[in-house]
């Protein structure tokens, strides 16, 4: 739930007038993403959303995850397109907070996706990857291996009363994973946070990406592996392999993954589980009580981490490395 | 900020059908209304807002709200019209709530109303009484003289520690307002919560009210009163006597008050402040720490009620008594 800064009319009229999009009819605070405010806006005969920044987007971000949806949207990837202004810029200031607003995208977020819905994602992910290949801008990964460590204790030093056999475990696994972190796997643009709520569907086609507010220059398998931790676990937590069949043999259909990649999936299976895990658990000890902010339970993450480790090969996530072979 | 229930696409989708409004598009929860949870629908060509009754609202009243609104819609009130069933119904239940849809009203509401925007709602409100006259249906005002005392008891107990020249105050208007509240004033449907954020403009032209979950009978003169409240004082508390002026004279020349209800004005708003007073002071102290509920703080409507406690004739507001008795 997020509406961090409310706007006036005057402001948001003054806002939009340089996008030329028409007169301001309607706007609404609406109740999704958790980093941003976001407003549904109707202005002449157009649907848009407006994104206000808040603190915990570097403004200096902004224009390569602009430029990203633009890419995408004009490479045949259904994408929020960010509208630009008389001047051909697409960035603004509202109420004292870099501003940009985008095309609106028709579809409905999946609250319980199905197999049909993984291979979906899968297929669309790799069209993604696909398409960003030529994307000019680079922008490092600020939540990768040599960030965890760092988070990691700032948690522990926000909450000195860490759980001893949580922090084994994360110790445990953050030195594994410093060790054997992958470092040259076939690199591109990533999402980075392709959790359902940032993918629609109309019906079972999926219609489109949003919030590439995570988006950076990383191993497209770590895109994957992000993918398998938030699509293919059940609400008790246990691992359904059908689905993770359908999101691995849909993407490797459109981008064949590489043998060092397939190699890889457990490691960086394991080190999406952590980052997630590590996030969540900042924000658990260091959100103040009361505060507006819906905050999410580190036990799921902590849950897909241990059964990462128990995973030897791809094959065990359901990848079908047989019909790989015979194609 | 109200988003309470979250609901899934297959539940929507088949809450939906009966309604003949088109294959669902999107659907995004709203940062607006404090007592149900809101969406807005994409469906087929249209766009709808979709209401989840909370716990608050009494479904026993949903007939007459939603009857209501059909109603005025119908006599050129501009309002949400309730979309209709195949079977003619409009309330169905969705995540075990009772719910209903609405036609999408544009509109913007004015964080900052100025004396023309003033005027715009004393005509609407003026026009929507005379719509309102016969509509067949009754509903008490829960929230209307009798129910203030028991309000005010819940508060103290709930919070024993209540500041004490604020409880002699209390105790002192209530006082005075169970003996003078007038009781043969010209009765009708009324609003009842007739703030800036239930009433939409699109430039300066009054577009539409919406939020009709505190409708009922009672006194036309106190919508007047509990709008004079809303609209008509500044941000440090101060009463802008234009504003009022513009509110009442505007009303006046659509809905001519009549002189019981012209003498009755400093009492009921009083009243109307009181009223707003508790129910801001009973979340205030019933509300948990830590719930998602925005808490609106009583002390704007402790100021209120010292002020009208000053004022001893409907002049004082600003209403042109003597251009009433010139024409």
């Amino acid at each position: 739930m997020a509406v961090y800064t409310d706007i006036s009319e005057d402001e948001l009229r003054a806002f939009i007038a340089p996008y030329g999009v028409g007169e301001l009819k309607s706007y609404k605070g609406i109740a999704e993403g958790v980093e941003n405010s976001n407003f549904l806006v109707h202005a002449g005969d157009d649907t848009f959303i407006l994104t206000l920044y808040e603190k915990r987007v570097d403004p200096a971000d902004l224009p390569f995850f602009l430029g990203l949806m633009e890419h995408l949207a004009t490479h045949d990837i259904s994408c929020p397109l960010p509208v630009k202004r008389g001047d051909g810029t697409v960035l603004g200031e509202l109420a004292g907070r870099p501003a940009a607003m985008v095309t609106f995208l028709e579809g409905v977020w999946m609250r319980r996706p199905s197999a049909v819905h993984c291979a979906g994602v899968g297929t669309g992910m790799a069209r993604m990857h696909l398409a960003g290949a030529d994307f000019a801008m680079q922008r490092r990964n600020g939540l990768t291996v040599e960030d965890w460590r760092p988070l990691w204790q700032q948690c522990l030093k926000a909450h000195p009363g860490m759980d001893r056999d949580l922090a084994q475990e994360t110790e445990a696994l953050l030195a594994t994973l410093e060790e054997q972190w992958p470092r040259d796997l076939p690199q591109g643009t990533i999402h980075a946070d392709l959790f359902p709520d940032n993918v629609f569907f109309l019906g079972d086609e999926l219609s489109g990406f949003i919030d590439f507010y995570f988006a950076c220059t990383d191993a497209l398998a770590y895109d994957v592996a992000v993918a398998l931790n938030a699509w293919c676990f059940e609400r008790d937590h246990s691992y359904n392999i059908t689905k993770g069949k359908a999101l691995l043999d849909a993407y490797d259909r459109v981008r064949p993954l590489t043998d060092p990649e397939i190699d890889a999936l457990p490691v960086l299976a394991a080190g999406a589980s952590l980052r997630f895990m590590l996030t969540r658990l900042y924000d658990w000890v260091t959100t103040p009580e009361g505060s507006l902010v819906v905050k999410k339970d580190p036990q799921e993450y902590i849950r897909k981490m241990r059964f990462h480790r128990t995973i030897g090969s791809a094959r065990e996530y359901g990848l079908d490395l047989h019909a790989r072979k015979s194609a």
